[in-house]
């Protein structure tokens, strides 16, 4: 069996080694010339993916391509593409529909389409569907279509790829058959569901549960710090319950590519139904205002040492949107940051995953990653823990910084100098 | 060791069985002269506690009374009583401050205070406490004062009273010392916690977790209908993600003495610190309006056959709060009942743990459980499911009901005659 995966980044690529993993042959559909050419000449761009994969996997005939002409060559084409949020928080479906009308004209008699991005209810058949039918084929007849949501979590170290199992919904009963056993190759345990749009509600509501239950304890946090509860005892002691209870914890606002984006687009399509997502709304109202939060903790605690923010020297530790990885997408920290620099601060950052601030489309800071010496430590006026990765080395933090707020529950003792936010 | 427990219900029960089993004298209180005759003569009025534990309890010397002047023999006092909300959904904490009223004037040094009532973060300091300093004890020296939630969960064959960790607050570090210690003689595991207040605060966090994410699966449930999605299969692919998902089921609203109930005892509190707790309120709206949402399926299910809900004879299928047990607690299916009596249908129900409806404050039907015979079933225009209990001959009932609104995700299948609600 050939496959084509169709966008090449954190999903499209794992999926790719895994397909070849089986003995299928990948062919890689991206827009981006840069990555093409990194893959097919073994290289990673990714840190959890050793470039070694890569090179692996291209000896044994994967190759990359821009040319979307060759979309008819594979049995299964895989679309792995993002969908993000527009300014308006409303779903951009640009790379959705980009992916469907290049491909379209190429699809053939036999192939099978399958949807992995997350999106909302009705996609795969809204939008990929019509394309299919204009071509004249019959879906669950002449072409397959199938939604399999991603399940991608990078830097889990106990599950991947192949032992995370897999929801799959089809346009057809037929369709669903197909996408199983296609599926089936690479993923120990598939789940069918009855429909696209069943699968489609899947994905989304595993993330809406995590932003629900994030917004929750971020909402408790703010009440538990004016009642001076230390949040992270509580949650941890809740978390002894062997039943009805599943520990979520606070930090300076939501990260990363799912989370703060996926549930806004069951919101969008809810409207449709006249139906607002209440949940949804205060989730992201409670998250986003995490980094205001965290921003007025500073203040404050400058304050009671008689300093102002504005030139106050800060550092910010961790700028990768969880711990552990070097994936700065929706990273709070970043927000934290550019709103200290708002205010007057002289910011700098430390992150062993991010050596160098990366551009971004909406934020720029020229700055390299600073070393955690205990010079450094002591020379700034406040150090603001949002990103707790293991490799830092936090009892030296505490010894040398000399106000340290701590965002992430990594200190739970009471010193004085350190400030729970 | 002598122990006292004061308040002989749900929580008090099964307390005073574990002390009695490892060969502490106890000595239970309570104001219900009923229940006080019960107990004295071996006989439990609890369905899941046995007879039989009572009368072994009884010969071991255990002794129920209603004279709080006996408050002074035992050494530890543990207080299980309810704390409700009043008509305004505000804490009613007449029990809790009528025990200690009670057992003030006969505390006596060397005595261990520890409330188990799940309440707001400040209540044993705040009531408890100066009631035993009013009489000149020094609280961690004379007598010692503990918080310790309750965590029961009646019905639940996995954990007991023994293996359900219990988190521990001490008013002083020497009362967390002595609270330990006589709560190590019966549980497990003891999860210390460094104040009162915050253990108090881990028991509200617990429930508030339950009702937040009952009522975001209550909401989904909703847009899903709306969308011709079933939750239920949605929510059951979800839970196969082996990481970052835990399944709440949605339902006809929230049942129980501690679900609808405790998380407003926080929003009391927090009001003096000038927070809403939002996620508390929007899970109370949205919990609180199911059972209207039920009957407006039922009404839109009965006229799309041409039917009024006025003159229809409909089933209630399951009346306590939760499956496999015969507390009524908050029930919703009351709340369904009344709302489909209001409207003119002649209501009937079935629960093979409730044989007669009991008389409760509010509420008040003059009827004895039907039994699920062939010709019953078939003789309603409406059954509706809204305790699915084991006992439900589910099969039996789908095949001879004419209409069956299921809030509980019994059927999975697409039956004409089936109603998901």
């Amino acid at each position: 069996m050939k496959v084509g995966i169709l966008g090449l980044g954190y999903v499209g690529i794992p999926l790719a080694l895994r397909f070849n993993e089986v003995g299928c042959q990948v062919l890689g559909f991206d827009i981006d010339e840069t990555k093409i050419s990194a893959l097919n000449n073994g290289r990673s761009y990714i840190e959890h993916i050793p470039s070694a994969e890569i090179d692996a996997m291209c000896s044994q005939g994967f190759e990359a391509t821009s040319d979307f002409s060759r979309a008819s060559e594979p049995d299964a084409l895989i679309i792995c593409v993002p969908t993000p949020l527009n300014k308006h928080r409303e779903p951009d479906m640009s790379f959705v529909i980009g992916t469907t009308e290049k491909i379209a004209p190429y699809v053939r008699k036999g192939q099978t389409i399958a949807l992995e991005s997350t999106t909302y209810p009705g996609t795969t058949n809204e939008i990929i569907r019509p394309a299919v039918e204009q071509r004249g084929f019959e879906v669950g007849k002449d072409v397959f279509l199938v939604y399999s949501p991603e399940r991608e979590d990078p830097g889990n170290k106990h599950f991947k790829t192949q032992t995370i199992p897999k929801v799959v919904g089809g346009a057809t009963a037929e369709c669903l058959k197909v996408g199983i056993s296609i599926y089936e190759k690479v993923v120990d345990q598939i789940v069918p569901v009855s429909s696209t749009e069943t699968a489609e509600m899947v994905k989304l509501l595993e993330n809406i549960h995590r932003a629900v239950n994030i917004g929750l304890v971020n909402e408790m946090k703010i009440l538990a710090d004016k009642m001076g509860i230390n949040i992270f005892e509580v949650i941890n002691a809740a978390a002894t319950k062997p039943f009805g209870f599943t520990a979520y914890y606070p930090g300076p606002g939501l990260g990363g590519h799912c989370i703060p984006i996926d549930p806004f687009y069951l919101t969008w399509k809810a409207r449709e139904f006249g139906v607002n997502t209440r949940f949804i709304e205060l989730a992201g109202e409670v998250n986003r205002g995490m980094p205001e939060w965290v921003l007025g903790k500073v203040i404050s605690s400058l304050n009671e040492r008689g300093q102002a923010i504005n030139g106050a020297k800060i550092l910010s530790l961790g700028i990768a949107y969880k711990k552990n990885v070097d994936d700065m997408r929706e990273s709070p920290s970043v927000e934290v940051m550019e709103l200290l620099r708002d205010w007057g601060a002289d910011v700098a950052y430390s992150d062993p995953h991010v050596p160098v601030f990366p551009p971004t489309r909406q934020h720029s800071f020229d700055l390299s990653s600073v070393e955690l010496t205990d010079e450094n430590l002591s020379s700034y006026d406040c150090i603001v823990i949002l990103t707790s990765h293991d490799r830092f080395d936090f009892d030296k933090i505490k010894q040398h910084g000399k106000l340290i707020i701590d965002t992430r529950g990594v200190y739970s003792d009471d010193a004085a100098h350190i400030v729970r936010a």
